[in-house]
């Protein structure tokens, strides 16, 4: 999308600036996922100490292949007088309570982060004993999740899946006016790297329509290549948020994988929705990046051209000018053979979140339209984000259509769905004119044995 | 089901004695809800303090008309020394704290609630100054929900609903073998009374194919008489609870209405489910009634005649002999006239909790097959109870048939779905021989315009 003028610009401020350098050395890198004009949030444990006592957990800010503990920072630094009350819950680790003060404090904050980091910051001398290689920060959930809702504004996704189902029309008639979603498990989100294959009830065509189902692993577990959304405003019940009020309930955004179970979900989702096919695990990266940090890379939505405007709720001059989020999306695979030979992971696809049928301030207009409640903390998968090429796909589903055209990776195995052993690891990045490239991080995932 | 041999009367001790009276007077009226048999929990704050300043929630056990605060209980009262280190969550108004501690900690304190509160007690003159009027207690939810999963294990309603979509094949094939559900909203669950008629995208047969939705109030509004069950013990993720298990992750039961906004549902919930027309609004009646008091009420489950048994991995001898619940469920209903004019309630339905399909462990163990965590603290919800016969029905949907019978009540009035003003009210209660009578109390909501 790099031909697109930046239409965002405006959103941007000093902390977005390409000339600013961080005296974090490796902030610097050319392709660092965290340089200066990111600073993501998350909460780590320190590595190493002992294990049965384990110790609270701090919050955060990546810079380069460093974290800066806020912990440390807000007692062994001078801080301006505002900045003190905002790094108080964060000294305490309780990034959710940061986040309820909203988005000026979450504006000011960044602010004074990007000073204190730049080069040349009288406050660099004080900082340097608070950070802490990444590799020795363990790294756990942002906070605690209260609901998480799945959307499907993937509408590749939604297209390439119907249409194994429904060849003729592959897009209900719904699609075309509701961002469609459902509620998720909140408790079995988590960043843990390890994904113990399901078991469930499943019916292949050879059981016949009147047998008995399978009981046992699942034989179709998939990946699903999502956007997390952070919710960091709260409305009442009762209160639906407007499109003009939407932006300042989104507080951050990571990676999500929702781990599926196909053979599962196509026995047991009728009529209520998936359920034990997805509620085994759903994964994040542990680093929100904040909506100030996309600030360079808002565009614009568009809609697919044969589908309909938005309704007049889910519209709003901001949305029409910078809804939309341009964000490049890769799932890559690392199978337990090519572990063991010490063949690097194979990049399965690219695809970019503008594909999105449907906007985050959208997604939360809709989601409180009826009254429902968004509390702060609650998290909102975006659905799978394919692009429109066939190799596009964001799921072994899409990729695989359905299992019936196997991949064959360059080292000669085959893939139709996740083997035990296989390493999935879902990466995303931001690039545009004049802006420096951000990044999320990643979210990995091995498939364990059942 | 009177005359049914009570099966259950193994599971029963000296706390389900019919003989036993307890000190608080109106806990002995015929007919109690709160009988000394029943001691159900919830939290709760003394109406009529400063409303500026909120006390923290206590937890008290209802007894009569009247509320035991185990706050006051705790240290007014002396007790033996087991009891005290299971009062001290209670005491600090912490019931989910109290839950994790595991059946036998919930035995020891209806052992020592029920002695105290007996007639002739010498624990009586200490507890009689911890007692408030029901009245004067203002009921909040039992606890913080983690997640809430609504199942549909009500036979009687799932037939009936799909015989207005299917009339040859009311029940998908796979409603014979999977105790079907959904993940459910957890944010927007409460006691409220009040219940704001829900704003969404809707599309009439009438507005054609291809035109856009309607967006305003919904027009069908309806009910759903559920039970709510309270998970008591936590399993970690990945690690199914057997069925031999599972009924110790119960904790107790309560009343569940699913409000649901029918035409919001039926235009969006293809394919991934109810959303938006159920996250609205679910109220749950305030007082959980363990599955200790419920022991003389289980029964063996009857699979419907037409119904497969169950899959092995659903089945234990204890859920064969005891697994379900023999409970009277009730819809009342008063509309604003009604109320107007001086018309008490008008009940709409009654139906048993031994028509579901599945028993509350069958519910866990199927929720956890894959290695879905359960928390302390959340609910899962039945389904739709309602009878065979068509007065039986649990929703105004099947009552009305889907809207094309409207109800005519006795003053004249006319209901298809709900109308602003109107209340309804579930009520349950338990009656078995050699048993005393108990009930869970009731759950009220006022429909709001939009």
């Amino acid at each position: 999308m790099s031909d697109l003028q930046p239409a965002a610009q405006p959103l941007c401020d000093a902390t977005h600036d390409p000339a600013l350098r961080s005296w974090v050395a490796s902030a610097n890198w050319p392709d660092a996922d965290f340089p200066i004009q990111n600073l993501p949030l998350g909460r780590f444990r320190p590595v190493g100490r002992d294990p049965a006592q384990p110790e609270p957990l701090r919050v955060g800010v990546a810079i380069g292949d460093q974290v800066l503990d806020l912990k440390a920072a807000a007692t062994m630094c001078p801080w301006a007088d505002e900045v003190h009350p905002l790094l108080e819950p964060l000294a305490a680790g309780d990034l959710a309570a940061f986040m309820a003060l909203g988005r000026p404090a979450w504006r000011t904050l960044r602010a004074a982060l990007s000073a204190a980091l730049a080069e040349g910051s009288d406050q660099g001398p004080f900082l340097e004993s608070c950070l802490l290689p990444m590799a020795e920060a363990q790294m756990a959930l942002p906070c605690r999740i209260g609901d998480y809702t799945d959307f499907y504004a993937g509408i590749h996704h939604a297209r390439t899946v119907g249409a194994l189902m429904r060849p003729d029309s592959p897009l209900l008639p719904n699609y075309a006016w509701v961002p469609i979603g459902y509620h998720g498990r909140a408790s079995s989100v988590g960043i843990e790297g390890r994904v113990k294959r399901p078991q469930g009830q499943t019916r292949s065509k050879d059981s016949g329509e009147g047998g008995a189902p399978h009981v046992g692993p699942s034989k179709r577990l998939d990946y699903e290549l999502e956007l997390g959304l952070w919710i960091g405003a709260a409305n009442a019940l009762g209160e639906p948020v407007a499109m003009a009020q939407a932006e300042d309930r989104l507080f951050g955004v990571t990676l999500l994988n929702d781990w599926s179970a196909r053979d599962i979900q196509a026995w047991e989702y009728q009529p209520l929705g998936p359920f034990l096919a997805k509620s085994f695990v759903t994964t994040v990266s542990p680093w929100v990046v904040s909506f100030e940090a996309l600030a360079p890379f808002r565009r614009p939505p568009v809609r697919p051209a044969d589908q309909p405007a938005a309704l007049p709720y889910l519209e709003s001059d901001f949305n029409a000018a910078h809804g939309a989020l341009d964000i490049t999306l890769e799932v890559w695979l690392q199978t337990a053979a090519m572990r063991t030979r010490g063949e690097p992971a194979l990049r399965l696809s690219q695809s970019n979140a503008l594909d999105a049928c449907w906007t985050p301030a959208q997604l939360v207009t809709h989601h409180t339209s009826n009254g429902c409640n968004l509390q702060v903390g609650d998290l909102l998968g975006t659905g799978t984000l394919s692009g429109p090429l066939p190799e596009q796909g964001g799921s072994l589903l899409e990729l695989s259509q359905g299992g019936r055209q196997p991949l064959t990776l360059p080292n000669g195995e085959q893939r139709s769905f996740l083997e035990d052993g296989d390493t999935v690891t879902l990466r995303a990045h931001c690039r545009a004119p004049g802006a420096v490239r951000i990044a999320l991080g990643t979210v990995s995932g091995t498939v364990l044995a059942a």
